[in-house]
């Protein structure tokens, strides 16, 4: 089994007028000094979060009594994985400080034989490990392990990684497969995925042991959860919990789709992955590998969305996939972000990067306001405002970004992903370097050949050509060919035509490089049309737009109401203009197309078509949707 | 202001071997004895009833706790409202006999000061008038009414009505406007029509007295049902509740919307429009013109179905009507058939009939299996069984009608509106006799000119040829010329074309009739299409088939799947045959169409527009589907 690495960020730089560079600036300059704010209830109409004030109830500093969601500490660790990623591409010792000085406040939280949870620790003291299934302890442990190590990596600081690592000891001491330990896992999967980190970055075994634990014991019978829950109350729960929410319905390897919670499904699938690659299991690959096949072959929309339902923020079943009554929380495609990102570590296949660049460019970037203000958790391909507000099966359905959540997962989860967004640009396999999504800046990476160094020049998305100048030395640069292009796509070197083999989905360039080399790489990115498997009934009839990797939508404020009622034939012309100015920089799609329109006829049913009048449609990126006020959104358009 | 009257059913002959000739059979002789078995649990593997013996423990003749909802005592109304409409048209005596007992055991189970009401009675006796927001006391004391007034009709026994004239008095103990009672109303509408039933029957002024009592006090501040809350819990309740749910938001007058639970909503509207007809009151005519109107221009699917939500089994807003989380109660639209009888007692105007019509040929039948054994709660426009099965949203939308419901309110319900159908079928004006319905049959009519006798001879809904035979007198016949033919029609009379003059939608043939005069109306089916209004999104590009009054679906059965994927174009032939061994008799209507189906590319995104092939479309009754076991189904297809 192949074992790719991942390059340090540090090493990777990314220029900062770029696409990913406004969006990195913003995550650093708003998102983290605002959720600081959020995290010490400053923030005035926002939904209190009290996180930072109950670890210091739990450090004995403040009096009063934990508030929150059981997993609320997970929102300060992924605060400080934020900055920890931010520190790596820009100093900033100020942030440092006060991300050191509450660090303190951690250790200062943490107890004596290792324990770190302020939920248990002010609210239920004697009541620790009794209830792994909900409550979260697990899945907090592993944010904060996660913020560990990445603060480690960025600043060579190991308070919070030796508290980490005590409390994954005392995690062992708990949890495990001998006797008179519990054979427990985690209720909400993530502490398999950080202790790789951990281990990645501390070298200690137990961490890898832990994390494979937690992996295999998953779903065997009898079936842990099912046990606690009696212990707990007692007698026998009156109705057996068969365990597809928190994906313990079956043991990993015999799973053969994501089932249940779509992101706990998704880290599940993530740590699954990491064990893999990190222990040679095969047949932990195999199952990874059928779980993300049906992922992108039957469960994820077009925007990289997935969780079809709001009842359990879960998968439903094989092409339910409801534009409108929608799920498709901005976490869980941060989640497949880093499915995606492990199994290019083990696979260098571009399906996975296709998966990646459709959830980072779509979902994951809409659930964030263009002002890096307001975030959305549900990520709807459809909006109708007024059933929004008034049918509650759409209630979730938030037509408009709001300021904060109480639970509040999304907001630092995406911060996280974008200020690491340097992590998912190359992964290298011996003396290869795989470039599976090309955003502009310059890199360092450690290959087999050496250090090489890679400039990047791009508009990428805005337009498809990218120029990249590899450092001299013989090594392969493979590059990924998007599927989107259809096979569309060019390549020179030095202004020569090139004529690249493709692997896996990887124009593979491997040659003595030298000094002073220019690929130029052009991806189509014209306009095109994307139809649904016809197994998707929610799509039947309807027709989407993207440009590249970006899903296209028709909103209100550019094409009126009802936008259920627009057409699109199937062979009018997609224009494309670049509007500098709209929605801090789109292409714009326009297309001549048709408008039902609400006639004088009021009648609710009638023989006679509804009335047709010829209508401009207007496409912008979906990722730049609810920023111009509330009003009817779709992805998809009828096709005349 | 108009009161037009209704005849009495016993006059009303339908033709055993018409339509609803069919029909009426099924009910007298299954459904009716099958509910019979039902109501004393003898029904295997059928949800226990517990109702007869429920009467039996209050009246103090049998031990045990009540079981069921607190509604229950409705279910065994509704059974002797039926049967008393079966009486009429077909003697019985052995049924008689058993109704006539379990009669006497409802006066046994009546308490010395007039109270009935099992679940109080035996449940909580102290708490009587507690709770009419949720408890149903009301709701119960009104199908009992309506049963007691059925029967009395039927067959001139009045020991039901005595009960329920006793429980009148009882209620207006308790209720009305003077100190010292509860200034209340019911939470679930229906006393109010039967209150105007039993002063039909009765003549007494109490009980239009009460019955207007409880429509003029509805939704006046301070809201009753706040203040009954208050009481009941010692406290404020939490939330203000707004009301929506049970129409109490505002007063009747001023409701603009049928709003919250659908039958709920209707059955008031019919005790709003009945308590104006008795008492002449135009403000309250004018408040149900405006909720009928907006029903049938904004709320009502194509099939009659009405209440968009499964949340409160209610309507949502304008044009908010989803076809597949749709609800839909067969109930609901049993109730808008009372409505809309209600309106024609004051306004000959068509659209009335209409949407009675639409309502009772397609959800109200499509309530019942054609065999008459199983029934649906939930009407869907649009199935997708795997989505039933598997998705939290579409859970209560059965893909098959099961055999009986724990809360059977449909299947008796449904019994008693096919048993009375020819109290749909004429309004009588004065010397006007207003034919809304085409049944087959004969009638007798009390007008201002005397009995009048009216044969009509029509295969009706399978054609739209009707055969009308007056007998001599000189009186108006008014035919209801339906919207749905669009004015294709013709009317001879002794073969001789007849220009009547339309009012209102009704082609009034004022004349003198001699004895042996024949009218021929001849009413266009021929099978067209429906376009919903533009601001239905969810019907966006589709169109519907229908056939005079019929509605048609695609069924799997002959379709093949996935149903979603069939296009009918716009200019394909509507091709009839009738098929009268297939679903009990059918006009089966087909066209040439297209069908979108599954290829061998797995992926769920491509550019490629799915592959589609040629496909004869086969569209069957709405209200036969579900007749051959599980599949897909849909009301709307695609317009090529």
């Amino acid at each position: 089994m192949k074992k790719l690495s991942v390059p340090d960020i540090k090493k990777v730089s990314i220029d900062e007028n770029g696409f990913f560079g406004r969006l990195i600036d913003l995550v650093r300059d708003k998102v983290i000094p605002y959720q600081w704010e959020t995290l010490n209830d400053r923030v005035e109409g926002a939904a209190p979060s009290h996180c930072i004030e109950n670890f210091r109830i739990a450090a004995g500093e403040s009096q009063g009594e934990f508030y929150g969601c059981v997993f609320q500490d997970s929102d300060l660790a992924k605060w400080i994985e934020a900055v920890a990623y931010s520190l790596m591409t820009k100093p900033n010792p100020e942030l440092e400080k006060t991300t050191d000085e509450v660090i303190d406040l951690i250790a200062r939280a943490q107890q004596p034989d290792g324990y770190l949870n302020t939920y248990y620790t002010v609210k239920e003291p004697g009541k620790r490990w009794t209830n792994l299934r909900d409550n979260h302890e697990l899945y907090c442990a592993g944010h904060m392990m996660e913020a560990a190590v990445a603060y480690y990596y960025a600043t060579g600081k190991r308070k919070l990684l030796d508290v980490m690592t005590r409390m994954a000891y005392h995690i062992d001491s708990v949890i495990g497969p001998e006797e008179g330990k519990l054979h427990g896992y985690p209720g909400h999967e993530e502490i398999e995925l950080a202790l790789i980190s951990m281990y990645g970055a501390t070298k200690d075994p137990l961490m890898l042991k832990l994390a494979k634990y937690f992996i295999d014991e998953r779903g065997r019978e009898p079936k842990f959860f099912n046990l606690e829950a009696e212990k707990r109350e007692g007698r026998k729960p009156r109705w057996e919990d068969r365990g597809y929410y928190a994906q313990w319905h079956l043991p990993v390897r015999e799973q053969t789709a994501l089932e249940g919670h779509a992101v706990r499904a998704l880290y599940l699938a993530t740590g699954m992955a990491d064990v893999a690659r990190e222990t040679g299991d095969e047949t932990l690959l195999r199952a990874c590998e059928t779980l993300f096949d049906n992922l992108i072959k039957r469960r994820m929309y077009i925007t990289g969305g997935v969780g079809s339902t709001v009842h359990g923020e879960a998968f439903t079943f094989d092409y339910d996939l409801p534009n409108d009554t929608v799920y498709a929380e901005t976490c869980a495609s941060i989640a497949l972000c880093f499915f995606a990102r492990a199994m290019l570590q083990m696979k260098p296949d571009s399906k996975y990067a296709d998966a990646l660049e459709t959830a980072l460019y779509n979902t994951c970037l809409a659930g964030m306001s263009l002002d890096g203000r307001n975030f959305f958790y549900v990520n709807p391909l459809e909006v109708w405002p007024e059933a929004s507000h008034k049918a509650q099966i759409r209630r979730h359905v938030l037509p408009v970004r709001p300021k904060w959540f109480g639970c509040a997962c999304c907001p630092p989860n995406l911060a996280r992903l974008i200020a690491s967004i340097g992590k998912y640009i190359y992964t290298i396999d011996s003396d290869r370097v795989y470039m599976n999504l090309y955003i502009d800046g310059e890199s360092e990476l450690d290959t087999a050949s050496g250090s090489v160094k890679i400039s990047v020049e791009t508009k990428y998305p805005l337009d498809g050509e990218v120029k990249i100048k590899p450092s001299a030395g013989k090594y392969a640069l493979c590059l990924r060919i998007p599927a989107y292009a259809d096979g569309k796509y060019s390549i020179s070197v030095n202004g020569k035509a090139y004529d690249a083999p493709v692997e896996n989905g990887y124009a593979v360039l491997d040659r003595e490089w030298s000094e002073g080399d220019v690929i130029d790489l052009s991806i189509s990115v014209v306009p095109h049309r994307v139809y649904a498997n016809v197994n998707v009934r929610a799509d039947a009839g309807r027709v989407a737009v993207r440009r590249g990797p970006i899903v296209y939508c028709l909103e209100e404020a550019d094409n009126g109401k009802p936008i259920a009622g627009l057409r699109l034939p199937r062979d009018a012309e997609l224009k494309e203009e670049y509007k500098p100015d709209k929605l801090c920089g789109i292409v714009e799609i326009t297309a001549d197309g048709y408008a039902y329109v609400p006639d004088e006829d009021d009648t609710l049913y009638r023989t006679k078509p509804p009335k047709c009048v010829p209508a401009k449609l207007t496409f912008i990126p979906y990722y730049t949707w609810a920023n111009r006020g509330e009003g009817e959104m779709s992805v998809y358009v009828l096709e005349q």
